[in-house]
């Protein structure tokens, strides 16, 4: 018999896949199930982007230049200007999402067995992707109660070997919600600069960030050459199913590495690449107006876990993720219970075990993370469920 | 100073790209670029897709599920029993063009270091997503003069080690314009049995055969356990910009080690995937058509390069490639001039050397890959100034 390869068999399967059956359970005999597990905006997208889809008039549609479409890419170069942050068009490169732009930055920067560091928890698929390309990601630990703040110096230098050829930092964090300080960024960079490294900077949040303004990695001049931004519209303008994101990069080299293996694939999207044009343009009204809500939602949300006895999260500062700490052993046994054992008023909840967001095995085992794609109206349901499920499953388990 | 990867430099750059300074030179000043070296179709898209695009309704363009929208994988459902091929939605998975298909059937049949065999010349971007894979292609050469059919089942047998996981091919070919015969098929079946490998299937150009109906290794049934099928409308849709794909399996655990890497990142575009549905179920009448388009293209182009004295070509069978055998030492070198020092009445032709769809190094180098992609209208001058061209080039190279 015909065998798969050791390394798909190795893949875990996404969590999310791993619950469905038991939704669909629930949802066929009536329960709600409301869904904090997945980054899906519930938000409509910005009238922009389906207006010029609706207007969208080439006879033709053929591959988009493999550098990007020029009007689009010019468009990304008017996005980052209204940010301060000036770039050229052979500095960005369009890709299929931020998860293309993920794996080929790891390409570009790490042969097979290099290793790059990363903090975790972490957005899971750079896990995925780093399995793709072969290369080691190796995970320095962070602690919720200390509201996932990045280690000191010589806590990362510990980290770094002869193979390390990378950090990888996701800012606002995909799945704690905290925005790292400009200390700790000038902290990454300093010693990226000393031990000779890239920085990868998965932006896909950027501008879902509360009582602050949005940063980038671009803004800090000193680390210009060796610089990978990730940034994608699937988040920030609640398009996750267009599939557009973008590598920026002013190393002429990565630029170079990039645009080959961008190449190989060809294109991404056309329709959706001048679809994003006007939005891109003018981005600020749609973003400010989803970061007011996105912030309104993390603080009900971190209010209710926060009244749940022995729960222990932190104020969200951007992205729309909550990280909570759970009164239990297993939150994976937890998230089980709820949707096979439990319900209130015909009603519960999907949350994702936070164990997946971990390099490391066996960490994080008692945390999940809360997506809050639904409105106040609906989480507040979803927390009184939540509340009342972790009360019932305690009493099991004692 | 940071490197890129080893693996990313010796990546080498598209050489459409290569050429490409040279056709704006040519264009700034006033000769036109008879463009044949891009599978790029010049056909109009179906207007089912347009349409669909410009009704398409949703409020909110979320992530398409991994495993596909329902609608549209049933759609695929429906394409494929148009040609009596019964399959069920859990064997089929869209992807990003054919592109990210080859990589992931890549992966899931070979680790990092095993074989795959292929027949060159190929579709150069499996040499690409190769490298990307780990995986080492081993070459098996066909030749032009023998019109690229399959050699002996010893000559394949030959080059199988127990490293050897899968065979690929591509049928109708790109870049030769060749379909394999039932009886070639039936003999890599049969090895593929005995020696328990994979076949991986790119079915691409399925529909634009001439004079012969539309074949798939779907329908041969002693080889269900061990196919994989790449598929795509790009070509036969004329969509390529659509970046729709998809991969066909019934081998429920290649299927499922597809799936776990379609969910690394995410889904495909969900617009496309709604557009393509009326399109799906009924696409017979559109690709009719424009078959008889490139067979007729396909003709003229053999016609005139035969009467070319010393090029060595075969009649096209299908897709809308020919390969032809220049009577020159080096067919880049031939490929610079036509841009560089020759025009005839303010008009050239750009065409692909064929050594980039050889694994080999040193092959191919008197050959040219011409993409029919223009009108008859068009590729009567093309095919003059080639003529005029080649006779040019001829002359000084004395």
């Amino acid at each position: 018999m015909t065998k798969i390869s050791k390394r798909t068999n190795q893949l875990s399967a996404s969590p999310i896949r791993k619950f469905l059956p038991d939704v669909l359970t629930n949802e066929k005999r009536g329960i709600k199930v409301f869904k904090l597990n997945v980054g899906d905006p519930d938000i409509t997208p910005p009238k922009e982007f389906l207006q010029a889809i609706k207007k969208f008039k080439q006879k033709n549609i053929g591959y988009a230049p493999s550098p990007g479409i020029k009007e689009h890419v010019k468009a990304w170069v008017k996005y980052y200007s209204n940010f301060n942050i000036k770039l050229k068009p052979e500095n960005i490169i369009p890709t299929v999402g931020a998860g293309e732009a993920i794996l080929m930055s790891m390409i570009a920067v790490a042969d097979r067995g290099d290793e790059i560091i990363v903090f975790e928890p972490l957005y899971a698929n750079f896990i995925g992707f780093a399995k793709i390309a072969g290369v080691k990601l190796i995970p320095i630990t962070l602690d919720i109660k200390n509201n996932f703040a990045l280690p000191k110096t010589s806590e990362i230098k510990k980290k770094i070997t002869k193979k390390t050829k990378a950090i990888i930092i996701i800012n606002p964090n995909n799945p704690t919600g905290t925005n790292f300080s400009n200390k700790e960024i000038k902290n990454l960079i300093s010693i990226a600069k000393q031990k000779n490294l890239f920085i990868i900077s998965d932006e896909t949040y950027r501008e879902i960030v509360f009582d602050t303004k949005p940063n980038s990695l671009l803004k800090f001049s000193q680390i210009k050459d060796r610089l990978i931004i990730i940034d994608s519209a699937s988040k920030r303008f609640s398009l996750p199913g267009a599939r557009i994101g973008c590598l920026v990069s002013l190393n002429k080299n990565i630029s170079w590495a990039l645009l080959k293996l961008a190449m190989i694939r060809l294109s991404a999207p056309t329709i959706e690449q001048y679809g994003l044009i006007p939005l891109l343009k003018n981005s600020k009204a749609y973003t400010k107006k989803i970061t007011t809500e996105y912030q309104k939602r993390g603080e009900f949300v971190f209010n209710a876990l926060s009244k749940m006895p022995g729960v222990i999260c932190k104020k969200p500062q951007g992205a729309f993720y909550i990280m909570a700490k759970l009164p239990v052993k297993n939150a994976e046994d937890f998230i089980k219970f709820m949707l096979t054992k439990f319900n209130y008023k015909k009603q519960t909840v999907l949350l994702t075990p936070a164990s997946e967001f971990y390099v490391s095995k066996n960490k994080g085992i008692n945390e999940v993370r809360i997506a809050y794609v639904l409105k106040v109206s609906e989480l507040k349901p979803a927390m009184q469920v939540l509340a009342r499920g972790l009360e019932g499953y305690l009493k099991i388990k004692k």
